[in-house]
This record gives structure tokens, C-alpha cells and sequence, in this order.
């Protein structure tokens, strides 16, 4: 595992160059997001206009600091590159303390200028004679949840006293916006998602998708990679390591230029190569790479894998509390190919038959069945009950539109003793709905607070069931495959 | 037109069988949602338990109420249809006025058992003698937003004093669940969406598709028909009926049991027949009547349409603040089929490297501008102008991820003077997505109060843009057609 990025999330303090006074600028909301995730470290800002930032006092340069720094975030315009890099040789000729830049400014290498390949080159050649990691520059920044760092200049709108929890996900973004974008609407959930560590990369002058693979292979919090890829240099090297990396984790890629039109506004934007698409498709298939094609689609794949353990299989029980919603999950179902429905035991059957109202719909098709809206929430904690005891039953979506009269705090209630007390969530994943908007909001962020995902429609949840269950079905050809080699 | 109708969206006096006083009834809810939506005329709670409800002093038959009554919601549970209706002759023998019953509870002929059968029958023969109208039983209510009428169940969280706004939407949902989600998920936007007139059909006893088609067909305040199908006994009527419909205005079907799964579900559903969906799909295809597979989809279509004006044609160009969501949606744009990129004129392309900073990727492919992060309100705003004034644009998609230095408030205004005051709204549609999550919410609710819809993702705008411009393409080879006919 490579020091200095132990140091990218976990470093010994932390110099903000270019921090700010005023709420527009991205060197306040980094001192900003320092703060409120808790970073339990010293956070220095530098920037000759201000004698304190959000209760930190200012430092004028660098070298003016006395005590260690570790990481420095460098966020000033690109033209006093030269000048900073000159005050960062003096520290380190002195202290030699710094181990990652993490560059969150832009105008270097990407306008592909002179000017700007010539700042990109000083930061480099400085940052390398030291032994110095660069990450950027053009980036948003990086966050470690479980370190509390924060380098980022995105608000998230989280409230303070939510930041920093922990998770399994972790995300490598080829562009800072799609970085940024994902992080709000991530923060924007019922319970907003806590990645574990998150990276934007920019241009990709030091640290790159490799390095960062290959940590997150190693490291222990990661459950599940998720990354935003619009190209790579050397596309088998990439490949390669992500083969090596699923068979240890799940690797969740949303990788765009898939047309030839998108792929020339790629090479547009980060020089990526066209025509590669089909190439990196083929890969990711066989090579049991998760491949998502919207930002919804990543969110929800990389909770699910976050969240919940794999299944044993691809039998996937529908339990639905709504007719319309539950045929419209089926038609998402069928197209999606993989999963499959399951056809229970007749005494399962029957124990559904003598719980649940008369018209409920056992089975019809097989696999699937219908509770009712007048499901109450002992039908809907114990026909789930009844669901996971099957031994044909591999995975569980479960949908439910509250109505009226089906208090939602209870539901959630009856759905967390079941699912974390009891711990059913240890037999087999369920794949929850509950529809819909602002009326269900409390009742699905009680459930995700106990760590149990909710999904907004129930295709969600077909969609993120097939990405598991395809995983699971790739793990296990594997598996046989090796017995023969 | 048929005048029960009228009636049915714009009664005088409304009488609650089955209201109550628990929160958790539905007999409260209607009660409830028709006081928060400011239903002029009287609401009159029929039940023999209570002496008022919210407000309105209750009766213990509707044959007790003095006044005029046109609409009754029928609520109580099923078993008390015989009493009920005894009841109701009663009053029809000496007042004869009600014109329509809306039946939102349960257990009738949808069971598919005697009882429920005959309690259906009950109901229909009651209502047939007095030359009643009926809707459902098994439903969850109508809404009529201009005439301030809401007999459903659903509690939408709409805060009180925004129910009842105008919209050009009407919508019929052949499943109760469905309904209440489509509800519940519009009220949810930054600005919640008003539907014109809205009606869930349960189990058709009466009132069909076929009856609210037609008179949507007439209403001049319906702009858009949006349907959720899962089978209809006669569905040559229907796609017939359809079919000089959308030469007048558009029909958005999200129509389920596509698969012989979902068939399967959707007959143990509404007994709705297998087999069909092929034949359906070729005759949406043929008819112009757009299709759509997800509820998302259905939502950003059908606001689409009601909010903005046909494009004069398919070539759409894509505005983007960001690279990574700018490729992203050239994906969607190039597996769509349906839109094309335009090659604006030379002046253009100089008025925008005029104007926008150095980075800016102008046109690098054809059809597409990346004005960079770095773009400020002026440039979102005066980039926009430029590419709506160019005559080789049907259509533009705007994506911005607003940074932090960029205010949203600022830009929100910007583009409702542009589009708004000075009318540029009049000249072509644009499809605006303003990303992500919480921290654009604000910005975002400024336009969409305006009128102007903003879209969630990319890919939200390249479905609704697309539908429009095949909707625009149908009517256009019609009128082709018809010069030759």
C-alpha cells in the first residue's frame, strides 16, 4: 500500500493555500467542510489577505507554518503556481513534511495551452523532485468519512452533526461536476450516504485510477468501488486490474463516449480515446464488471452492494402490497433477464394463504404475490417473514404505497426488528420500495438510519437485485471454473 | 360532453359517506384534502358516529341533508352498499339530484367472489335507475385542480396554500396505487405538480377510459393526457379513440404487462387479457401516441409537454456547464434516435467564443458547447440566447451543475428574464437540468414556479426532448399524408 496515500486520508494536518473569507470561493467551503466533518487534526489556512478563516488562524506562506503538514490542498489561481512551488521547496528543504498535494484549482494541463502545461509541469516537477503525491489538478477534492477529511469545495447541504459516518462505498470520479453531482444527490437521500472515501481525480498528473484501485483492493473499509471513468491511458492495465479487483470486491463502472458522438465530446474534455467503448464493454462482461448506464442506476447498485450481502442465487421473490406498482415491477423484472422467479413451497404458500387477506394474490405467477392495500403491517413484516424462510427464495423486493391508514413510523419499525433484531438481513437481501415522495420520506429515512436502503420506484430495485445477482452468478462461475484449472 | 361528467369535476355540494374523525381514515382524508384545496361549494360528512368533522357539521343519511347534493364519495365499507343505496333512492325519489357517485372503497367486484359481485351490481343498479354516474368502486377519488375539488384519500403533504394551482395535465390511472405514487411523487418536486383533472378508475363499473378520453378530448384545459393501462376489454375502441385524440393533443401511456409475466400479474390484476401488449405497442407506434416504461419517465414527459411548446423540429443542441454530465448526455442523446445535433451557423459559433470563457469547448462535436465550470450567470444566460436565435435549433438542452461560487438564486433569475420576460420561451422549448440533490432545490424551485420544469439528470432531458420532437415528427408526416389523401 502505497504511504503517501495512507496520507491523502489520513494525514497529520492539513495547509488550505488559497483559503478565503468569503462564502463564494471554494477556500472557504473547504475550511468549511474541515469543520463540519470534525477533521480531528489542525486545519491551517493560508492566504496573505486574512488574519482568520471560521475560528483558523491564517498563515501568510507555507513556510510560515511551524508545526507538521502532511497534506496541502492548494486551491490559489494556477498563475501563482510558480511562486507557491518556490515557497514549498523552502519548507520542504527545512521540514520536509509535506506528503500529498491535492490540487482543487484549474486552468493547468486540461486547457491544454502552454501556459497551462507549463504550471502543470512546475507543480509536477516540484511535487516529484520531493517525493510528493498530486492529486489533480482540475479536481474537486477528496473526502475520507471515517478520518474525517474533507478537501472538497462542494456543499452538500448535510447537516453538521451527519457528517463523517461511515460506509462502504468508494468512488473514483473522472470529473470533478459527475463527482460533485453524485455527492449531492447522494447527500440529498433520506439518509444521506456517507461514502467511505471519495476521490476526484482531475487530470490525472500523479495519482490515477491504478493507484487508487489498488488501494481501495487493499483497504479493509472498502465494501464496494464505484467509478465514473470517461477514458484511460492504458485501457489493458486498467482492465486488468479491475479483473484482479472483483474477485475480491464489486467494481461498479458508469463509463461514458459509449456513442461515437459522446466519445468525441470525451476527447474533447479529457483527451480520452474514441472508438474504445466496445472494447472496454466486452471487458467489463467478461471479466464480471459491473456496468451501469445512469447516475440513478450507480446509486443504487453501489448502496445494494454496500448495504446488503450478496445472495445465494438469482431467485428473486416479489412481494408487492400494490397491484399496479407490482406489474409494473414485473414487466422491469422480465427485461432484466437475470433474476429469476422463484417457485416456492407449498407450505410457504400456504402460510401466506392463512396470514393474508382473502384477496390476496398468492402466486399467480409464481414468485410473486399481492398482499393488498389493506395489508396491515403485521401482513407486511410477517408475509416478508414467511418470504425469506423459503429455501427456493435467494432475494426478496419488496413493494409497498403507504396509504392512509398503514402508519409508516411502525412500518419501518416492524421492517427493522425484523430485518436487524431477528436478523433476517443475514439470510438474503431484501430490496425495499416504498412509494412514494415526501409522504413516505420519514418511514424510509428510519429505515436507512438503521442501515437498511430503500429504493424510489420499484425498477430501482429490480435494476440493483440483477447487478447483485449477476455479480453473485459471475463469483460462482468463476469458482467452478477454477476447480478445472 | 357528457353533462355528469361536467359534473363529476365541478358538482355542487358534495356529500362523504363513511367521513370520519380519525386521521387514519380515508373518510378523514377526503374531508381534509377537500378543505386544503378550497373547495368553494359545500361538503356536506355523512355518519351516524360523529356531530363534526373538521369543521363541517356531519348528517346521519344522505337523505337528511336539506341542500342540494351532486357528488357523493362513497367510503364506507362495502357490506353497508344495500343499506346505502336504499338510502340514496330515498332521496332521489324526492330530490333527485345527485348526478355522480365516486366509490373509493373496496371489496366489490374486484374480488372476483359472489358477495363483492353482487354488492357491484347493487351499486350499478341503484345508480343506473337515477341515471347516476359512477366511478370505480375500488378507487382512490378524482381530482379537478381548477375547480378545486379533491375527493381522494391521498395525503399529498402539499402545503395548503399551494393546493389547487393550474396545470394542462390530466391524467387517468387504472390502478389506485399507481395513482396515489404519481400524486405523491409530483407533489414532491421542487415545485409540486398540479394536475389538471386526475382520476383513478378502479374497477370501471361505469365511467371507463373510453368516457374520460373523450372528455379530455373536449376539455380545452387539458393540455396533455397521461395514462397508466393495464388492459381495456376493448382495445380496437380505445387505440381508435387514441388515435384522433393525439391529433389534437398528446397522450403519454405508461402501459404495463409488457412481458407475459406482467400479462400474467395484470390479469390476476384487472383481468386485464395476455397477449396484447404487441398489438398495442404497433398501434402507439403507428398512431403517434407516446409510450413511455417508467414512472420518471411518464412525470418529466407530461410536464414536458404541458409546460413548454412543440419544437418546430428534431435537432436539439446540448448547452452544458460540465463536461463529465455534457458526454454523459450525448450518450443518451445518440441512443435516443429520435433527436439530432444541429450545425449552427458560423456567427453563432463566433458570438459564442466571443462571449464565453477561453476553455469553452464550442462545437467540438457539432451541436454541442461546453461553456466550463468556470461560466458565470452571463455566460449560462447569454450562451443560451445565442443557440435559441440560431435557425438550425429546434430545441436546446441546458445542463448545469451550479458550483459553489456560481449563486443559483442569481441564475434562476437570469433565465426566467430571458426565457420569461423577454419571451424566448415562445421561440423553442428548452429542457433545463440544473444538478443535483438539496443544494440546487432552491434554484431550482424559482424556475419551476415560473413555469419553467427543470429535469433531474441529463438523461431526464433527452427523453422528455425526445418525445416531444417525435410527437412534433408524427404530426408533421401527418400532414404530409394529408395532402395526398
Amino acid at each position: 500500500m502505497d504511504q503517501n496515500l495512507n496520507v491523502l486520508f489520513n494525514p497529520e494536518n492539513i495547509a488550505v493555500i488559497g483559503a478565503s473569507n468569503h462564502p463564494l470561493k471554494a477556500g472557504y467551503t473547504v475550511i468549511q467542510n474541515l469543520n463540519q466533518i470534525g477533521y480531528p487534526k489542525k486545519v491551517f489556512p493560508v492566504t496573505p489577505s486574512e488574519k482568520e478563516i471560521l475560528g483558523r488562524v491564517c498563515y501568510e506562506k507555507l513556510s510560515d507554518i511551524e508545526e507538521k503538514v502532511e497534506l496541502v490542498v492548494l486551491g490559489t489561481p494556477a498563475k501563482l503556481i510558480y511562486h507557491i512551488m518556490e515557497d514549498l521547496s523552502v519548507r520542504m528543504q527545512t521540514k520536509n513534511d509535506v506528503k500529498v498535494i491535492v490540487c482543487i484549482a484549474a486552468d493547468y494541463g486540461e486547457t491544454k495551452t502552454e501556459e497551462g502545461i507549463r504550471r502543470q509541469a512546475c507543480l509536477m516537477d516540484t511535487a516529484r523532485k520531493y517525493g510528493i503525491r498530486v492529486v489533480g489538478p482540475n479536481c474537486i477534492g477528496i473526502i475520507d468519512n471515517i478520518n474525517r477529511v474533507d478537501t472538497t469545495f462542494v456543499e452538500t447541504l448535510i447537516p453538521a452533526e451527519m457528517r463523517g459516518k461511515k460506509g462502504g462505498i468508494s468512488f473514483i470520479s473522472q470529473s470533478g461536476a459527475m463527482a460533485a453531482s453524485i455527492l449531492m444527490m447522494g447527500a440529498s437521500q433520506p439518509a444521506p450516504i456517507s461514502m467511505n472515501k471519495f476521490i476526484s481525480i482531475g487530470n490525472m498528473a500523479d495519482v490515477d485510477f491504478i493507484d487508487l484501485l489498488e488501494y481501495f483492493e487493499q483497504d479493509e473499509d472498502t465494501k464496494v468501488i464505484g467509478m465514473y471513468l470517461e477514458g484511460y491511458p492504458d485501457g489493458r492495465k486498467l482492465i486488468d486490474t479491475l479483473a484482479r479487483i472483483v474477485q475480491k470486491k464489486p467494481v461498479v463502472v458508469l463509463k461514458v463516449g459509449r456513442s461515437s458522438i459522446g466519445a468525441q465530446a470525451a476527447n474533447s474534455h479529457t483527451g480520452s480515446l474514441a472508438g474504445a467503448d466496445a472494447v472496454y464493454d466486452a471487458a467489463f462482461r467478461q471479466y464480471g464488471i459491473t456496468r451501469v448506464y445512469t447516475i440513478e442506476e450507480m446509486m443504487d447498485t453501489l448502496q445494494a452492494f454496500d448495504a446488503m450481502q450478496l445472495p445465494h442465487g438469482d431467485r428473486c421473490f416479489l412481494l408487492t402490497q400494490a397491484g399496479g406498482p407490482g406489474i409494473y415491477c414485473t414487466d422491469a423484472f422480465a427485461e432484466e433477464k437475470i433474476l429469476n422467479f422463484p417457485r416456492i413451497a407449498e407450505h410457504t404458500k400456504e402460510r401466506l394463504r392463512d396470514m393474508l387477506p382473502p384477496m390476496a394474490n398468492i402466486c399467480s405467477p409464481e414468485g410473486y404475490a399481492d398482499i393488498t392495500a389493506a395489508a396491515t403491517v403485521e401482513h407486511h413484516v410477517e408475509s416478508l417473514r414467511a418470504v425469506m424462510e423459503d429455501d427456493s427464495v435467494d432475494s426478496v423486493i419488496l413493494v409497498t404505497v403507504i396509504p392512509t391508514f398503514l402508519p409508516g413510523k411502525e412500518l419501518a419499525e416492524g421492517f427493522i426488528k425484523l430485518l436487524k433484531e431477528q436478523g433476517y438481513e443475514n439470510k438474503k437481501p431484501v430490496y425495499m420500495c416504498i412509494m412514494a415522495g415526501n409522504y413516505v420520506w420519514e418511514c424510509r429515512k428510519l429505515l436507512e438510519e438503521q442501515g437498511i436502503r430503500t429504493f424510489t420506484t420499484p425498477v430501482h430495485c429490480v435494476t440493483a437485485a440483477g447487478h447483485m445477482a449477476e455479480y453473485h452468478n459471475f463469483l460462482k462461475r468463476r469458482e467452478g471454473k477454477k476447480k478445472y484449472e
